[in-house]
């Protein structure tokens, strides 16, 4: 069975209660309860909340030896500013996919540019909890090499 | 049973022949046979692909009068050049999904921005054929409301 | 008597259902009606709508030919893109004065730079349908050389 | 009677002698005289020229207690470095008409920005002593809230 | 006992009616009758309202002959603008204290940027009519030389 | 023999007429006989003018299958604002000869930028007709392999 | 009896040391002490100084369910590059005011831009030790809703 | 004889205080008396020093009726926000040079454009005094039409 | 017989060891060679290659009394840098025409600017030796003055 | 003996594996005998490798207490984000050595703009794990004072 | 008797025939003559004229050993582009004065820029063969310290 | 034996006399006689000091034939200016390593960006002389193929 390390960047253990206009009303608890679901039959999922760019960038080191097939990760904030972490996912060879729940381009400027977008194989954003599910199904493919 | 109109902009046809480094070998029948099977059961797709921006245009304002529930939208050139294109979306009040074949933010820096995203409900890029598997899934969803 | 040809750009044919807040409730029928009504003792009005920026710089060439003393033109979302209706406007030898609905430097960036600004005589805009008739009365001033 | 300030900005009161190839021949006295007319039988003027930022910023203030229904502005020079007039029309709610002899967007670059604009209800630029009665024309629809 | 100059800029005399959800309900004179209240035991203070850019130049240019030890000073529209208050505070040997009412950060971009910034010592905003008081406290410290 | 496609982009219809300083005196007619005699010997000529972006994007979509071997085109307008056509020369294998009448660097800073140059092999403008001419030869070169 | 939580931000820790030109002599026991002294009659402190971004994140995003009423950052080196703890701060409902012991506006140009400027209620900056003063005043305003 | 117009644009009533180390130990007064000395034999010279913009355009727009020949104007702050001086340099028709005791080169950036430069005949800059004494010898051949 | 200057800028003497992928492989005697051959019946051609911007702008400047009818230049790195040279062509009473062996508009983005072009007659680039050869074909046409 | 700290920032705890082709085949922990060599006889070394900007802040800030002589850092992708580090260099006595393994100037363009560079005495990039070697040659001069 | 160097850039040489309408009818040897008799009774001059910027770097930098005591340069095309000359200019202990004939900020952008101008000790443009005058004028009080 | 170039660029031979603060006492003798003892054991050097850019691109022109093995070059004010340099270096097969005296990111802007850094293998700067001993061990090391 594949591995898919879920990476949730900071300030996502605030969901739910953080701007629902933007972010919707599922805690971060209903994400991975969702997520799990999805992925419970055929992959296992390996989720990290962290507001540590370090941390991000310690994981996403390690996943090669710790078997993860593939990555799920909402950068949040460190999207925009972490050319840390994108140097983490152009250094190990596990194919990555980028999700927003919120349309970062409907947003402030600051937000319109993702510095990880282009190490990632893809992106989908402004789904809400959807985007990640959607990213979930991506990255299966991926780590399927389908 | 929703109506989902699926767009395909300038170059589409081309598909398996061009640029298949970027664009995959899959030709614009075989996305369009793939994206049948999947909504079979459950949506009406109804197909578009031209060269026009004024066809895409065209298109858009009449899909209310059609009975669109969603779009599903590859807007290729004209993702970083119409306005046009843009203000139909806007116009009318069809939910809308923006699909890309490719990562746009790997490529040259004028294809980074897109004139649409901010309009459509959501992103999904860099997957190849399944950009618009995915990108179905999600307009469904929001065909039905959910 | 003079002829004046009036076109509207893309999506004004959604007038009335397409963003009322912004562009107001008056269908293109009923500012067609208005413009009429306003021109019919002194002027022959020719009105154009079209999504294709073609058939509108088609339009343009051919209006010496055609007898057009003046052109009234609502370039909508091709007042911000296109250099093919301009070099149209500066290639022919009528006066144009280049109208807008709403308040074009209250909306988003883009839509502050207009291609045509630099080529019309003049510009009136944001006044909604007035726009129009200002537009036209100053149309049939240059038409008349006052 | 509804009352319409007409303001005209720096170097207005030198029309006539200066630079007549962009700026046409009629004197400030021409063209107060021209507005009077077109206004004498439904509304009142009140005209004001002044080379200072201060005097302009000082008349806007007092518009409302003045009784003022509508303004139309010339604000020449201070077009695209007024943000103390930009704050007195925002800080009055009196709807105000920006007008220009010339058009502006076909000259430096520096006079293609208006500060103004965004604050006005609508901008008429480009037709010479024309452009102030569209925008008398205009002012008066506002003032009579028509 | 130590004298403090008091200077606001440009529609400030509007205070109260001018945009009450950006600037608050306090009219100018209330805002002065608290600041002197504040004052009133231990420093002089010596209030000035212009809409001229040149008064103000001027009140801070005579501010060394008038015995001012310290200004406060809300620029208001000239903080963006204006070279020449920039230069008359560098010119005086007084120390400044730039405040503002409303959070300018957070509104249009031209107002992130003060001229005055890098001449004051420092800077309050946000706080509404506390900014004032919490600005006065600051010039009085600098003012007695603590 | 072999084929070449000559495609004239907006308003060159209008040549003769338009702008005769920048452009020339020669009509768009006189231009296709200069071709079409220098051409008749050793190459086969199919000349298409359209104001319509999609026409010229299908043209060369459909240049593989009519047996083009190489492309001159003078994309006018659309050099500076469509990646539509930019994609197709880049989908389809042809080669490429981008001509101008006028020498764009010499005019407006919005037309020193081309979309198309960096798909195209090479460049000529500035020569009037002769450019015309010179690319003819240049794309002649192409299509034979030499 | 309202609590508020204090953050220094990276290097603050050095202060004393660190630059004494720039930052003044006080060590940050003696901002602290300071600090204890003003409030120790109204408002119960929480002092944090911490160089990890996230730590400032985490202790944001705990201040709800902290109890803290307000908050006091000097964000430091992060005021101009952290999304993370500008999202924090809007994450959370509390009342948030920017402190500066330098002027940032007078120093190199990557310091005048704050990330977290527009999240806050205001700033205060320039004063040294004094801006603390002054910033703790303005929470204490905040906490009690006055 | 002919007459010169000399303009002291805002701040400089307060050199010999104003941070001499730029601008000199000079006072207006010094500067004033030399020029006059230097003017005394051949030109009349007429002064003027005013910190209101609307003062200097005033001035410049009544030279030609007040028999000036040429002007000598140190616009200072001015120099770089004044489009209103500008114009009314451009409006009338008096030979202008423009002065500067400093090199405003080796100052911040927002000095190193000048609005005034492109309508005057020419600049002198840089040095001190000796700046005023060359301009009015410039101004005085272009008075005489040498 | 008409007299054409033919220029090779820096580096070209390398031709055929430097880059051949993209400068190709013929050296610069071949080109040499080949406009010698193409010249022969009805030019006289005398060729010049520096790497030194001051002796390029020396020939270009004694162009006229050397009796040179028309200039092709390939500037090569100059081409981006040098306002002497583009100053020396505006000087002389010489038609110009400008040459690239690759397509500048495929290269670094510093490459994309000519200071050159806009003081040319024409352009071409891209063809690499054929690009000297219809440059040169053009430069006969412009010192026949056909 | 003099010490030297050596910091290798995020990510350099995967060389080898990471993209060897910029970074080259050594692991961090070849690097660090190597320089364990060179260092043996004359200089002590203290080592850090960490992911976390914290930490990096944190034993740059201890330096001084640590008695630490000067440091060598290769900041990796905080080379181009981090003010914190920055502030930390130049906070602290200790003179600071910036290497990288790749040549910066030959990547992406957010790799050209070093955040720490002006703070450090010097840098060596480009020469792989030479450069280490290098720069700490550099820092036992500058320990050394000589 | 003091020396004045007085240097003349590139393409002076041309002057009389170079764009007189721009440069004015002046040869460089009668610009030379009035400089020599302006000259003559007070300061020694030493004339060069060269297109070459490595030989005027290489005049600077003898400056010192030949006993100039300050410098006139107008360095024509390479105000704009070389760091060398002003390097050149910074490195000996020289005061030099920029001229130039035209009016630099008349003309087109990329000549509005000096290199040259912040390391002058002052300038004076726009008054043609005047403008050198003056600056001898200035160079040869700096000369005598005056 | 292998032979390395040693190239110093404009004004070096000023070295000693020059801003000694940004560049140091040392004379380019006195450079030049250090990195001859480093060099005399194991490798030939020549050097070369030329303020003309072109005897530089001549020099780098003729390595190969001169039987360089690798160059150091510290291009001093062409650092920021030549292209002509940079496509010299990256015409001939000979590994280069950039040396700066002082660290040009402490300094002026347009010292930032080196045209030559990335056609360089790498850099060392702001060593003072010891960055040119640091580039010559490089460089030993480049020559050696080590």
């Amino acid at each position: 069975m594949k591995k898919i390390l879920v990476i949730h960047g900071p300030n996502l253990n605030l969901l739910g209660q953080r701007e629902p206009s933007i972010y919707g009303a599922a805690t971060l608890d209903e994400i991975n309860q969702k997520l799990t679901k999805v992925a419970q039959d055929f992959v296992e999922l390996v989720i990290l909340q962290s507001n540590h760019e370090g941390d991000i960038v310690d994981a996403i080191g390690k996943a090669p030896q710790d078997g993860v097939d593939a990555i799920v990760i909402n950068p949040a904030a460190y999207t925009h500013t972490s050319v840390a972490i994108r140097d983490a996912i152009a250094a190990v060879n596990v194919p990555t996919v980028e999700v927003h729940l919120s349309n970062i381009y409907k947003r402030e400027d600051f937000r319109h540019h993702s510095m990880i977008a282009s190490v990632a194989v893809g992106q989908v954003s402004g789904f809400g909890l959807q985007s990640y599910v959607l990213g979930l199904m991506a990255a299966v493919d991926l780590a399927q090499g389908t």
